[in-house]
């Protein structure tokens, strides 16, 4: 059968990039979670997320991915989607409010007919035919009012996951009813349920039209309809950036959707995936995706297992060895380490609470931040002053700005620099510097075909990254503080 | 009894500096071994035990303490000389040869009839008074031609130790005739001879008179004498520095003091030392220095410790998690993670010589480097540019010297430079800054009170420390190419 016959309907892919980044410390931080981190050869979950997404549809339709993400990690999906050769849209939740919220703003935003695969940005499927061969299959397979989740075939008695109990199925069609939604259960529970053979993990992959997600949350969950409804008549529009209005979402109920339709709707069916899937959700996870050595050992970058047994290094600094360890997990980062066993990998969320209530930044940043025009990476900073490694991409410029405390004195390493300083404009090319006073109007562009590496040495008695002042800002941030 | 009255004779300390720095890797490093690293409440052993050397005699005399040192460490042992305030001189070893050696150097460049002390730089003995009561009493009952060893009183069935059998004592005398040496046993052996009562670790510390030493050495191992003498009629004097003859020295034959006269000479006795007493050996050592907490969690610096046990952190310079571990050590440096088990701590050697083997600088060198003027810091690096931070004391300065291969752009933060660039000679305070061409004579110095710190952007095709013309230098470095 040709390929475009298997599609009923065009799919539009919309990828949730809400999550927090807690699980996967000191990789993932709050301003950098774990969707975004190059973690499978160098590419984020999200990025293979949009690579899968982008062979969907028969005819390649690079307009029409809708990522509902947070407002803090906007430059984040828009340099996915750029790396992945997808134009989309991008939804702003201005807060978290879990999956029934954050797929109801993507439904009531298009059009009722229209077909929508929502997609965690955050799972690992390597297998990207089989992933959309079943797509295909059950978007043929869809009625107008059917929610379909997707369940995966199960490979072992997991503990980290919900269930789904398939029904009986009639004829040899794609979709299954459900029986019944089972809660994440104890490892006995697990192995009958695996036992029994009709069973799925729930991996939270859902198709169905517009309006039946907008008819089932009238049904089942209607203030949440309502209070998105309103959300996005607020909303404004901002080049591929969505801003729904703020204050009726803040206002919205936080709930997920398994929870506030699924587990309560008539007319849902699902499609096993036999594929392999991963929803990457701890550090033992990650280290299933590295290749273990006859030890059992799983290295990334430099590490070093000496004696040392089904040990995962992520070392992607400097070296770290691990001698004589068995089971255990050693992430490093240039600025925080986490030494752990592949027993106590779920407690990893107690670390995060706990450096976050003795106020520690690692929580939140890491020492290198991605900008939409690039990143800076702090390497080094004393009592009254702080080095910044500067990278700005070809094109790319940082916002015309000045600041009340401290003075910078920059040096080109790599690359070409279009200095602004007061009045005037000039290039500096590597090994060449120049110094901004307290107090005066500067901006940096990079104007070649290579990226521009500077280095910064601040100066002054307060070096917070809020002592700025936006005059003007090629990506909207002008009233924004960091 | 006035404590005058308890020393016949002066005693000159001589310090054993020699020593690699592979145990307690990645913290010691071979241009950095463990006597030099601050350890102990931010004092380095060698530091403490000059200070626990200094009230030895009862008129404070600085100028007496000898160290014995390899080349490479000079300025390292200065400094902690400096900084105990005790003005030795030091002995150069142009290469390891072992105590027997190092100890002969000392003896045949002094007065025969010098008391001498020969004491290990990277011993901990926090009990300075009865370190000292031990030592005035040995001196006391030394004759012209014994050799006195002293041995801890052993508080467990070490194997890390070689044991030192105690004959019966004659009268109420100090010190005991030696029955016997014993390798480092076995556990059993070792809570054998525990058990026997008479046996002693053996510590490696000796006091004899300078006549005594050299006898010995020319009835068991004569060899070693000549090429010792022939070494210090060829030295050469740079103010507080000894440099013995290269030649000879280097076909000394290497061997320790224990082996090649203390088991086979009969005038030995030994002296008790009740004092708690450690030899920093290995990683367990250092963590019984720090307290435990209620877990047996041993924590230094930015170190946590979440449902662990018996976990020593080290984290000195970022936050270091561990969760859920049991009988684990964790060493951060700036530049090198070690992550291994109390029960594998004695193999660290095995990973230097794997890193070695593998031609990583972590072996030799820390990213801070100690220089005779301060320090530097290699904060970042990539291509083709190098950034470091640089400490200057207070009147201190760098070489006067330029580079055939970079080219530096220095940016005062802290204190205030005075540079010599060229024919010009100007000062820089904190936020000033100044460029260093490739080829221009250049010098740094910090004519201030308090520590001058620069930020040094290097930029060039190599960036190599040995690109490095001296043509001046205080501190007798204009050959060194590094």
């Amino acid at each position: 059968m040709d390929a475009d016959n298997l599609i009923k309907s065009h799919i539009t892919p919309v990828v949730l990039c809400g999550g927090a980044g807690t699980r996967l410390w000191p990789l993932s931080r709050k301003l950098f979670p774990k969707q975004f981190i190059p973690i499978v050869g160098n590419k984020s979950l999200l990025r293979l997320t949009l690579e899968r997404l982008r062979g969907l549809n028969s005819v390649q339709s690079s307009s029409n991915i809708v990522c509902v993400a947070a407002e803090d990690h906007r430059f984040l999906v828009a340099e996915a989607l750029e790396q992945s050769g997808v134009a989309g849209t991008v939804l702003l939740e201005p807060a978290a409010r879990n999956t029934a919220a954050a797929m109801t703003l993507a439904a009531v935003s298009t059009a009722p007919d229209a077909t929508l695969l929502f997609c965690p940005a955050d799972h690992y499927i390597p297998d990207a035919d089989a992933f959309t061969v079943m797509v295909r299959e059950a978007a043929q397979a869809l009625t107008d009012d059917t929610i379909v989740t997707f369940g995966v075939v199960p490979t072992f008695p997991s503990t980290a996951y919900g269930y789904i109990e398939m029904g009986a199925r009639e004829h040899a069609q794609a979709l299954y009813p459900v029986s019944r939604f089972i809660e994440k259960p104890v490892f006995q529970r697990a192995h009958e349920l695996i036992s029994q053979g009709n069973v799925l993990w729930n991996a939270g992959i859902f198709l169905c039209r517009a309006k039946a997600l907008i008819a089932a949350m009238h049904v089942h969950a209607d203030d949440i309809l309502v209070r998105c409804r309103e959300t996005m008549a607020n909303a404004s529009y901002d080049r591929q950036f969505v801003r729904p209005g703020r204050e009726a979402f803040l206002a919205c109920r936080s709930e997920s959707f398994d929870y506030a339709v699924m587990e309560r709707h008539a007319n849902v069916r699902v499609a096993p995936f036999k594929g392999a899937w991963s929803d990457v959700g701890s550090w033992n996870a990650v280290a299933d995706l590295t290749p273990a050595d006859d030890a059992g050992n799983r290295i990334e970058g430099d590490g070093h297992a000496i004696n040392a047994s089904n040990t995962f290094i992520h070392a992607p600094c400097r070296p770290v060895v691990a001698l004589g360890t068995q089971d255990m997990l050693i992430v490093d980062t240039p600025d925080a380490v986490l030494v752990t066993t592949r027993e106590h990998v779920e407690q990893v969320k107690h670390v995060v609470a706990e450096l976050d209530r003795k106020g520690r930044p690692h929580v939140a940043l890491h020492r290198k931040v991605a900008r939409p025009w690039g990143w800076y990476d702090s390497v080094d900073a004393g009592e009254r002053f702080q080095v910044k490694r500067i990278c700005v991409k070809p094109g790319a410029s940082l916002s015309l700005q000045k600041h009340h405390h401290r003075a910078e004195h920059w040096i080109v390493v790599n690359g070409t620099a279009e200095v602004t300083r007061g009045e005037a404009t000039f290039l500096l090319t590597e090994n060449q510097s120049t110094y901004i006073p307290i107090g005066e109007i500067h901006r940096l562009h990079n104007p070649g075909k290579t990226h521009l590496e500077m280095i910064e040495v601040q100066s002054g008695s307060y070096l917070g990254e809020d002592d700025i002042v936006r005059l003007e800002d090629t990506y909207g941030r002008t009233t924004e503080k960091n």
